[in-house]
């Protein structure tokens, strides 16, 4: 059977190991920092090429940005890795194949393969961490758009009356309502306008410095100021994601993210199907996790 | 070369005609009205297929609804068409092959194959009249979603208060603020809110009377109001086609429908891509018009 290295290039870590094309992992993950430069990266992953070497058969690639169409480069403006990162081209670094693929493909494809939307026909995946990303396969195919970028679902306008500006610069995105950072947000403007803080164990702080933790950890000792503002929050994901519903008709959602422990999936999915117009969607969590980058881009190379 | 019978199933008119691949009209476009009962229906199309047999090879149909996966029947209900039309098996209208697709895919295929997005990669239609809808092919292939009901784009919501009721019951889906009806909405709220309206020439008239007309009119007669109102529905408009701009990363958006004459499509594009996070895309005005279904399930009936 055909063996991939998967390996994910994130912000801060490197992470990688040997799968199969079921996705199962056949050596111990490992970890490395991100170095600083381009020049860094290209021989960090060309050892942790030479390491694997003689036992893979492809090498995949999972990155933030998006990636050409032939996937050996990320072409569009990647701000938490180093300058000249978007020139490199990964079909260099070995004899053997490399595809690159933008990190959310990469997590909902392995989501398609081998985690919780194993069997589906049309998933899309949406991650719920400081912003918003998004991804979808239908018919076993990832949905790529005309140059690789589609489904930025984050910048959604989910108000169209310039209400809120997001930290892109924009106004309404649906990731500055309904991110981690949305959170915040909520926290922000609930303060001033919801009279529960009034008797909120969160009262005498400045609204400007409450954190996503703060009202994550209100709701935990039922705080009704926390539970209000948690409510709006969810109200808004739910906009995002009923939107998204109507638009791709998925059979499977999967939630992924820093925030989407705290989401009540089973209420959620009841809610985007009660107002959702097309056919009924499952709503699950993601299984893959921290490893969805790393083995979504090792299936994508064995395709 | 093959050739296809391309027949588009109204709420008040059935238009038909034979096509080749090209998507060349080589009858004449013939109409009918469409009958009141399932059984009028079924025996017209039988007597239309008869007419053209023996010069096709093949049949398509253009249907409002969400069509099964196998293309052969109509499952959603379809509030402009009679009872038990959606118990019509259209495979079995003739010994040929029978396809039927919803009208919305029907009309993104023409326009990709044979209209103004040919050589385009992956195109967004979106259709402004009385509601909107939308389609969307990309790599050559139209996104369905998992049952065929993919593309509401309709109902994607525009704002998260629940400000406005839109005729389907639900709140604030983008077809009550931008579509046709979405215009009248405009007038009536800006008739209470804009200061203009009291110097406008329907200033004696009653907002909830105000018409679609009223305000495409006013415009021509450059009333302040008027413009003011045609100016915050293009808004919104361009709202909703910037975040499935996002989403999509189409190169190429076609606008089609009753509205869409009043749209100033150049001003649209730049607008959207100086707003779009993804990279930038052509907007265009749909080629052929009414003639979409029809061509379009003729093409798609020729795969």
């Amino acid at each position: 059977m055909q063996k991939a290295l998967g390996i994910d290039i994130g912000g801060t870590k490197i992470l990688y190991s040997v799968l199969d094309k079921d996705g199962n992992i056949l050596s111990e993950i490992k970890k490395t920092s991100t170095p600083k430069t381009a020049e860094e990266i290209i021989s960090v992953l060309k050892s942790i090429i030479k390491e694997h070497y003689n036992n893979i058969d492809v090498i995949g690639l999972s990155s933030a940005g998006a990636v050409n169409l032939e996937n050996t480069m990320v072409l569009s403006s990647t701000p938490n890795l180093p300058a000249g990162y978007n020139s490199i081209d990964f079909s260099k670094l070995s004899d053997k194949k490399v595809f690159v693929e933008n990190d959310a493909n990469c997590a909902v494809w392995a989501e398609y393969k081998s985690g919780s939307a194993k069997g589906f026909n049309t998933v899309l995946m949406v991650t719920i961490g400081t912003g918003i990303g998004g991804g979808v396969v239908s018919d076993g195919k990832l949905f790529r758009g005309s140059t690789g970028n589609a489904l930025e679902v984050g910048s959604l306008k989910i108000f169209a009356d310039k209400r809120q500006k997001c930290t892109c610069g924009r106004y309404d995105c649906w990731e500055s309502y309904a991110s981690g950072t949305g959170l915040k947000n909520c926290a922000k403007t609930g303060a001033l306008e919801y009279p529960e803080f009034c008797t909120s164990i969160y009262k005498d702080k400045n609204p400007e410095e409450l954190t996503t933790y703060d009202i994550t950890d209100g709701v935990e000792k039922n705080d009704a100021f926390c539970l209000r503002v948690f409510e709006q929050w969810q109200y808004y994901m739910f906009v995002g994601l009923v939107g998204l519903t109507d638009i791709f008709n998925p059979d499977c959602i999967v939630i992924s993210g820093g925030m989407c422990g705290f989401v009540d999936i089973k209420k959620l999915e009841e809610k985007i199907n009660s107002e959702s117009v097309v056919t009924p969607v499952k709503v699950k969590l993601a299984e893959t996790k921290n490893n969805a980058g790393m083995i979504g881009a090792g299936l994508l190379a064995l395709q």
